[in-house]
């Protein structure tokens, strides 16, 4: 089975207004996760913040994170601006022990298809550990076909996507296209927490989860009643008011908001991305406390 | 007169596959513009890469300009996704003695009017240098609204704008608007080569220009136009077929090609940015040979 098949959590990363990461807290929000029953956890991605941290932080949360993890298998997101970086951050997560790299096609000015194959290629030749395409036009502004994604597939320059909600929300034809041009061991997932029941009985292979980061009980009742649509979709719409939050506000700036409101710890965005409103911040805990997470 | 004000010319950024800065091809690059009849030189635009080079890269970069340049006034790129990063680079640049700043709201997560107000103030309050809020976009992913741009220019936390061109393209409206709504001494102006000459017809307080950056007498004709607007359109005219491979490739690409076709020295973009085709740099020869830059 891939690596990034399953629920794959994504812990917010602890850093002070200067950047400079708290390795301590970043090791006991990943304790807490490996102690639970997901089947990775993300370190570095968008949820972790990787590109507002500068390369040494970068590694050193990721060190501290895998140190962390114990024998629960990290992935970590090695996107930037540069391929030279890219195969910096590559080389440094094989050698601190990840078991696999998220790999988004981050961009500043437009990449072309032919930019964002080299970019893999490059990737992929600085490595022996499995690559997940982490596609997310939202924040990285390139528009990966599904033609792309079956030729770097092909190549085996990937081992994984990582997909946003289709445009139409049609899943299962998402799937079922991949699943026939996509080799055997390809394993297709999705982000998307608000979204997520319907890739989940639409038979994805994997959940990239923001909450599974913070609130991983939840995403995991989720994902193990991914046999038992009822009783799936009864869980799901408990959560109606925490992705209606996400819908208004951001997973991750919602999740931010939410270690804080669990005493796990004191957590920031990096400026200028500013907290959320004192009235946003009250919407969370009252949806927190109509699902039972708080006291 | 505002420091933005007239044509200011922004030259690439020579760096090798690791993103280290070849500083003396920088300053030969430079002497070149300040040499010429431009009014500034901006360094650490979009053309000069700043958003693919390290904190020391680009201070090093910036440095070797601005010595370079002599009396001439360098403005400086200072984006970045961090506040925190943006602040030291201008501190940076006012240290190393920059004439102004150019501050693009740079984004990973989307950014609220909010977040990128409290960008402009966090580096309004760390210099005493002009900001010209560069509004592009295309590659920050941040829609300015004209109101958000009017309150900070009220407030003074901007001197300047560099905006793309209007989206209908009506320059004269837009321009009209703003001069109702801004102090006197703001400056308004443009970048989008391709489309410039209207810009100018309309009275743009300044050009950006990516063109001016390596073919400086083109720009330095066309801008000194501005009072004959036969002679303006003339010029624009012959430069159709360079704008026209603006428009299908980018002039950044471009203007990268160009650097090495005119023997200034040999350029490339950061990967995964490949160079263009063999097909497009053969009709990039043929349009400068039509407007009589190559022998």
């Amino acid at each position: 089975m891939s690596i990034f098949s399953g629920l794959s959590a994504f812990p917010v990363t602890p850093a002070d207004e200067q950047g400079i990461v708290d390795c301590d807290l970043m090791g006991r929000l990943v304790e807490r996760l490996a102690a639970r029953d997901v089947s990775s956890i993300g370190i570095l991605g968008s949820t972790g913040g990787y590109m507002y941290l500068s390369t040494q932080e970068r590694k050193r949360a990721l060190e501290s994170a895998i140190e962390a993890a114990g024998s629960k298998p990290v992935v970590a997101g090695v996107g930037a601006l540069r391929s030279s970086d890219v195969c910096e951050y590559t080389k440094h997560a094989e050698q601190a022990g990840a078991a696999g790299v998220l790999l988004a096609p981050v961009s500043y000015l437009p990449l072309t298809d032919a930019d964002v194959t080299s970019l893999f290629e490059d990737a992929y030749e600085s490595i022996g550990l499995p690559i997940c395409f982490y596609n997310n036009p939202g924040t990285t502004h390139f528009n990966l076909s599904e033609q792309l994604l079956v030729r770097l597939a092909e190549r085996k320059l990937i081992d994984a996507v990582k997909n946003p909600p289709p445009a139409d929300l049609d899943y299962d034809s998402q799937l079922a296209r991949l699943a026939t041009r996509v080799p055997a061991e390809f394993s297709a997932g999705y982000s998307g927490d608000a979204m997520i029941a319907s890739a989940i009985k639409a038979g994805s292979d994997s959940w990239y989860s923001v909450v599974a980061g913070t609130l991983p009980d939840l995403a995991v009742d989720l994902w193990n009643a991914r046999k038992d649509h009822s009783r799936l979709l009864e869980l799901d719409s408990a959560l109606d008011p925490l992705w209606s939050l996400f819908n208004d506000y951001g997973g991750i700036r919602v999740m931010y908001e939410v270690v804080g409101m669990l005493g796990l710890g004191s957590v920031k965005l990096p400026r200028p991305l500013l907290p959320l409103s004192t009235d946003a911040c009250e919407q969370i805990e009252l949806a927190l406390a109509s699902i039972n997470v708080l006291d």
